[in-house]
């Protein structure tokens, strides 16, 4: 029986991949060389970026739902991990194997190798490279962007933006603001008014060029195909101007699928559109080693895609959605040291909220007692995430601290009362401080790494790694995108199948 | 320049693609639906695993080779990794998301999900599931089987054996002798006449059962189309009977694609074969989080990957060639908390040999010298991995230890010079000992360490992860591994696209 569901599963496949190559000719096969196999040339493209996120971080999202929704051994499907067609994409810029976000998003959007920090710039940081969203808008397709960070954050930017050094936020959202560009979503902008806060507020110039600017539900659900230009900002927002992590979106409040479902209705016309959606917290999560938290987001994600997915649905023939990650982050693993071949992924079930959420209960319990004592701490510890302090009674709950482990939250509750100078130094000359913290607070983090290790979950680097990245496609062209090839081949990959010589 | 050199590269890729999918005409395609998209039927199929190889254990490879050998941030390419298709296969087995050996292989050669340590049985561990190489001997095709370790280790076992667990060598090497197949080479035989040694020796019922089996190299080369059926043991052999490793094999002597190249040789014939081909010590050098020998495993396995892809150069339309692995080992990633975003994958070239040859050299010290003190011990592993104690010289040299580095080697030498069974009790019960020497030589284990953190390499485990593995296929029928799916699916693909019915 096995046998036989499992060969009508393969056929199902086959046949879905034999009607994506299908094709009328040999003439036709041989003439489609400079194109697509199956001649398809799409004109709504959607290019989904999960920040940090490599096959490793779909992976525990789908063990996560499999172990704890069914209950054993068994993994889920998430709507991208299901696509016919997957690459493997090579991250590396022109400075570093474990490159930063700036950089990729530019391999993506322009098709180059440059430096961590910069954006939109060849690698000589001073001439623009065109970006996809250039090409199309010269097409007369419509643009969208949205992404869960603030807008004028690296990857998002790449969409838009020219600048040597991602730090220029003002500069970046004056290029939004310019960008003539159709429907922005999700985070804020950051720093509207500069590091000075004495420029003319981004916001403002937004206005001034014709954008509806929402910062309310009320105000988002009235979005039409009629609101001309749209910046449509998340009514809540978490820290630096993102869009709150979904582990901590309160039940009602709009989620990354609401602006991807919004962008959708107002972008969608008979030329065509591109849409970038980025998930950019997976990798705030991951660099804070915060797994459970990075869970939610690639499920908040995948919804998101999924958006996607019902409107190529409608479309087939049109629609080419393809779902990446720029690189990985944190060094995530299914498995470690000390658990060897278990896991034990329902006790991130414990966990209520993120490790952001978590500093700032941690802080606003230390202002309001200067003598906060470390058993006060960790009742709050066990109150969101589930983990016990070492007792008789606790011997076998596999959510109790070790005497060993019970002493380093003990230590690291001991170096959060530091004061953050003193922390920051602390950090710099002792390699093993940095290992145990990474910059975080000293007891959230070690909250974290805990759970996870109890899980089953390892993390080698607050940083990002040189993991190669997955890229799932699905609809018209997307077998184009299978097989091994550069982070700047998405973009020559992306122009050939819509028809555009760069 | 820059973009027309990566459109002509994106040009080649589309245009092989399309020759690949090329089809005669619209019924045909239709028709194809049940077999491959262009109705290839291969007949001679090479199934490549590298034991414990996912994603980045190909890239450690592929940094290490663009790094080293052209000196600046560009990765080479492998054999398997310019593949037209790639597909990502789900690892996980019936009790485990880290699964083992066992069941991984026997998931590929009989598309079953069983427990870890079970080869070739279903679930209930009683009933056998019949294996690819039973099905294809069927069909009168020819069957070898290498692998770099012992012959009656898992993976080999998975595609000729049928045991409840995996330890029954014996009954394993009985299976062996008795299974017709037509070429074994590499390895050894693990335990030939049994635990007791009270056995009848698994060599001599082969050569009853008239296989030709050599031992040296004279008799290797000797070995053409008419020494009938074969097993062929490397001349050399290192830890368990396994091959050297490449890192430590000498000069001219025989190599995994020595043994892959004679295996084309005495298995081609008109009918067809199959031929399985494991490295299996990436696996246990990942183990060991040993990353210089990880990769000089994986160049060597592309090397014999490298053999098969000439000989599908001469027979295109009836060769295909998968290569993936069983499940990732150690969590192995480019990048670790204390080097951040940088690496320096040069300094790996200070290592002279495995952590397995170290280890021997220290056996032999201590063994001469009961005395042997740390700073004499310090002074072959400057020789062998190029780390150096600290002091004022050596201060800005990329391979010093830091003060706290030095110091925690000394503590590993100490613990060294324990009982093994002293050694051992410390391991089961301190999670924190276990983590730092995971049950290998405290001296080796934590000299690689070192080193792989200055090269900006990190591992978060001496077991298997869930990560998930790549697929990468080239030739006839390939295109039907792209996309996502189980393990499992493998083996389905694989029989679909020869035209046989399970």
């Amino acid at each position: 029986m096995n046998v036989l569901k499992k060969l009508s599963k393969t056929l199902l496949i086959l046949i879905s991949i034999a009607l994506l190559f299908s094709c009328k000719n040999e003439n036709e096969t041989a003439k489609a060389g400079n194109r697509s196999v199956s001649g398809a040339k799409p004109k709504y493209v959607f290019m989904f970026i999960g920040d940090g996120m490599s096959h490793v971080q779909a992976n525990v999202a789908r063990v996560f739902l499999g172990n704890n929704t069914k209950g054993e051994v068994e993994i889920s499907e998430l709507s991208f991990t299901s696509f016919p067609v997957n690459g493997i994409a090579t991250t590396q810029d022109s400075t570093s194997f474990c490159p930063d976000s700036a950089s990729t998003a530019t391999s993506f959007s322009c098709g180059v190798k440059t430096h961590s920090g910069v954006i939109g710039k060849l690698v000589d940081k001073t001439k623009d490279a065109k970006n996809l969203s250039e090409y199309f808008k010269e097409q007369g397709w419509k643009v969208g962007i949205v992404s869960t960070v603030t807008l004028n954050h690296a990857t998002p930017a790449a969409y838009y933006a020219h600048v040597a050094n991602r730090g220029e936020y003002y500069n970046i959202g004056l290029q939004l603001a310019n960008s003539g560009f159709d429907y922005f979503a999700g985070g804020a902008i950051y720093s509207p008014t500069d590091k000075n806060k004495d420029k003319k507020d981004i916001y403002d110039i937004l206005r001034e060029k014709g954008y509806t600017v929402t910062k309310t539900q009320e105000e988002f659900n009235a979005l039409t195909k009629n609101s001309g230009k749209i910046y449509a900002e998340s009514p809540i927002l978490q820290d630096s101007g993102s869009m709150p992590y979904a582990i901590d979106t309160p039940e009602g409040s709009l989620r990354l699928a609401d602006f991807v479902k919004k962008g959708i209705e107002v972008l969608e016309n008979d030329k065509g559109f591109f849409f970038m959606v980025e998930s950019g917290k997976i990798d705030w999560a991951c660099h804070a080693n915060d797994a459970m938290t990075v869970i939610q987001e690639v499920l908040d994600f995948d919804e998101s895609i999924n958006i996607a997915v019902e409107f190529a649905k409608k479309h087939p023939k049109e629609t080419l959605i393809i779902v990446t990650g720029d690189h990985e982050t944190g060094g995530l693993t299914i498995g470690q040291a000390t658990t060897g071949y278990d896991t034990a992924f329902q006790l991130l079930e414990n966990q209520k909220m993120s490790f952001v959420e978590f500093d700032n209960k941690l802080s606003a319990l230390r202002k309001a007692n200067p003598n906060l004592t470390f058993e006060q701490v960790m009742q709050e510890i066990t109150a969101n995430f589930g983990l016990l302090p070492p007792s008789a009674n606790t011997k076998d709950n596999p959510l109790a601290l070790t005497q060993s482990e019970y002493k380093k939250l003990q230590t690291a509750f001991a170096e959060s009362k530091l004061s953050a100078e003193e922390q920051k130094k602390r950090l710099s000359e002792d390699a093993d401080i940095y290992r145990l913290y990474g910059g975080y607070d000293p007891v959230s983090v070690s909250v974290t790494h805990n759970l996870n290790n109890k899980a089953g979950i390892g993390w080698t680097s607050y940083s990002h790694t040189g993991t190669p990245v997955a890229v799932h496609a699905y609809g018209a062209g997307a077998e184009i995108f299978g097989g091994s090839y550069d982070n700047t081949d998405v973009f020559f990959k992306t122009l050939e199948i819509t028809g555009i010589t760069p």
